[in-house]
């Protein structure tokens, strides 16, 4: 293991983060908050520690699979703790675990929350809360790849860790400029809500907030009432469209941007994706027809629920606790599903689902013909039988940590559908589960410090799509080199 | 597709659902009860139906996977379908569907019950009710290979989709011969449990139910208040100790009557079975102490449900709805895992489980070491990659089912733990499941008729292990085979 290279790695995260605290420090000092000083105490003490690990270079810039894993699991975990920090010395999370929890569940895109009053929090903690989704919406290490040039074209063991799908597609050949093209795309369509909602009505703080919320994905609010506290259909059609960009895959803009429009089609994934929205928003808005009395109404809250959840941002508008079974178990089904791949979007991702189905159509075939040879075709072009099999292993991962969380939840003792959909609700990066406990009108306080951390653990799992954070527990990844 | 064959496979299940439909119009005959008539006549077009199929042989005796497939399932159904004439016919089960959930759950050893009032049930219809988990617990189609010859060698096509497990193990190289000797084991095993039960001072007729439903790990009690009605810790006793037993490899006791026993210690699935239960009741004894208040009455009740689940007989004596959620959780996990391959057990099975995690195991070595070949291990041997592969595909399988299943059945309006866990308690062929409808003391009367032929389905996709279900569905089944 190259320790001294994923001590330089961790030092660039730190000096990041550092830089990127200076805007709510800056909101802090105009606002004259008492967070001005704990902010400037924890980016000096991140840009000190920074500096102390990358003034000196590591002797190898040797990046193997294992370094990769290792590197992003602990720029997650130290960009938490740290985020933390301001939370938790300010004294408005006055709990060291709910500060981490909540600073956790914002890099992840989780958006779950401990608050109870939300309003209650300083402009500054609340922007830097909402900044946290959108620094995790397209991750952090894509960021340093975008901006620093990293050694040996060996960046690509990061990216693969920290970007959504079973493959990595480089959009050209140098990754740097790939995560270069990401940032720009990912700010510019950021900034395009920003401005619709401003232009709507929408006061310049809570546009910039839930613009950052809804382009990675989170789904935190500043409005105890959620979304629903705009009552404007406007708003909630602005950020239903947006929901859903923010969940197709960004080489979709990129061959925008090149007027390939044609290959625009020719994706399964994100054809498959707008399929399911229109089909699953149609029956939703039949089925809770008699729930809102007009189409319209109903139209307008299936739109939008559809698109919160299967984008994983979960505002919320209404309680769709209340909703009719079928219109709760699709969202259930969608909350699984989840976005595309290269998205900042959480779920299993449309792309392995669509693999899934084709892998059990292939085992089909191969149980009646057992002597053919066949693979699956994704966009006419087939998968190696390595990345079906790892999306195969993904799911069984998934399945185990779901298990193992579940029973280590319900030491709380909360009834079972509070602790499989909480589970659920982190390791997809959703935030609400469903039912009396964590439903989309509750949140998270009421879990014990332990629950918490298991909580913590998968929504860092759930980003970073569940093998970087196991292979952490493999002998193999501990094991050194043969020479 | 060879449909002569399929014709006359088909025939002779209806000889044998004839001919062992005379014990309980048997039954009927001696007690005077007014189902006599109706189990004559049903015998009676069984047998007329059954002869005038196979008195012409089939041109060709040729199997493949396909007749496999199509041959397994027709018989489940064909069944299913006679065996629900007498609940019907006789006016006990009123309702046409209703009859056939019951059969259905019997033949598949589910073991879910739509009857809220069992005691009001002739003798002989109950009896024919416990004769199907019987029935269904070994195969009947393995009781036809038992009996009949069937000609090539080609036998193991039926036999591999009917006995559970992802691999079939011949006992012995003909296949008509295992099958024989598992038969023998089974009858065996019955009347041991049987006699025990009589020794103990139960009614000749509770004895012989009882065993029945052991032994195919169904768990159709004739009591409306189950085991718990003869309220006796030595019957409970020799119950846990036999749904055990039924949930072991039958292997492992041709192996016991070779005297091999050292063999018996090398088989990973079974340690591990054993290992699962003694840490789940041992957990489940602590967890359960402050509801009962002494050790000996928490482990009296923690090993039966611990037997019931994992063997998926889910007899119940108490509500353990009523127990902490820990407990709850684990004898959901348990639920899922299921029994050992080979066995007349449920669930995925310990051996799929224990694929599941060296599969995991084995991709993040993969990911660390791009470039090393590594297979599976079990029991020391190599694991075909084919194998492993239809392992994780039946998982996949398992949960596409799942999903659906729960979306159909949401139409009925139940919550959300109800939808999920009926069905997964009929996929896994279980019985009840948790929550306020279908908890282990209430039953599946309340749901519609839809809903109630999704569970069917569920049932016997559950049985037979998915992929021979799912292929009726794919067009590979029914092209033309090319000259």
């Amino acid at each position: 293991m190259n320790f001294g290279l994923i001590r330089y790695i961790l030092g660039y995260i730190m000096l990041l983060e550092g830089a990127m605290m200076i805007i709510p420090a800056a909101i802090a000092g105009a606002r004259h908050e008492d967070t001005h000083g704990v902010f400037l105490i924890t980016l000096a003490v991140l840009l000190a520690l920074g500096l102390a690990m990358v003034i000196k270079k590591p002797k190898s810039k040797l990046m193997y699979a294992k370094e990769g894993f290792l590197g992003v699991v602990l720029s997650w975990v130290v960009l938490s703790l740290f985020g933390a920090m301001p939370f938790y010395f300010s004294g408005e999370i006055p709990s060291i675990i709910d500060a981490l929890f909540e600073t956790v569940s914002g890099f992840s895109t989780t958006g779950a929350t401990i608050l109870t009053d939300v309003e209650a929090l300083p402009v500054s903690l609340l922007f830097w809360r909402s900044m946290t989704q959108w620094i995790g919406g397209m991750g952090v290490l894509m960021f340093m790849l975008a901006i620093l040039p990293m050694a040996g074209g060996r960046s690509i063991f990061l990216a693969r860790a920290e970007l959504p799908g079973p493959t990595v597609g480089k959009l050209v050949p140098k990754m740097r400029i790939t995560a270069m093209i990401l940032y720009v795309i990912y700010i510019g369509l950021t900034l395009l809500e920003f401005f619709l909602l401003l232009a709507g009505g929408m006061p310049l703080f809570d546009s910039a907030v839930n613009a950052l919320a809804t382009a990675g994905t989170g789904g935190y609010s500043v409005r105890n009432a959620g979304i629903s506290y705009y009552n404007s259909a406007y708003f909630e059609g602005v950020i239903t469209v947006f929901m859903i960009l923010f969940g197709v895959n960004f080489n979709v803009y990129f061959l925008i941007i090149l007027r390939r429009l044609k290959q625009v089609f020719q994706i399964g994934e994100v054809k498959a994706y707008i399929a399911i929205i229109l089909v699953c928003t149609a029956v939703i808005t039949v089925n809770i027809l008699p729930v809102y009395g007009s189409v319209w109404q109903a139209f307008r809250h299936s739109s939008f629920q559809v698109g919160a959840v299967i984008s994983s941002t979960c505002f919320n508008t209404v309680d769709f606790d209340l909703w009719p079974q079928l219109s709760r178990s699709i969202l259930l089904l969608l909350m699984f599903i989840g976005s595309c791949t290269g998205s900042t979007g959480g779920g299993f991702k449309v792309l392995r689902v669509m693999m899934l189905f084709k892998s059990v159509k292939n085992e089909i075939r191969k149980q009646l013909h057992p002597r053919s040879v066949s693979s699956i075709y994704i966009d006419k072009k087939p998968v190696g039988a390595g990345v079906a099999e790892s999306v195969n292993i993904y799911f069984a991962a998934y399945f185990i940590i779901l298990a193992l969380s579940t029973l280590l939840l319900s030491l709380d003792n909360f009834d079972m559908e509070t602790n499989i959909t909480s589970a659920v609700a982190s390791l997809n990066n959703m935030g609400p589960g469903l039912g009396s406990v964590v439903g989309p009108t509750d949140n998270f306080s009421a879990f014990s410090w332990h629950s918490k951390l298991v909580l913590c653990f998968d929504m860092l799992a759930g980003r970073l799509e569940i093998i970087p954070v196991i292979t952490l527990f493999s002998s193999a990844m501990w094991r050194r080199r043969r020479a």
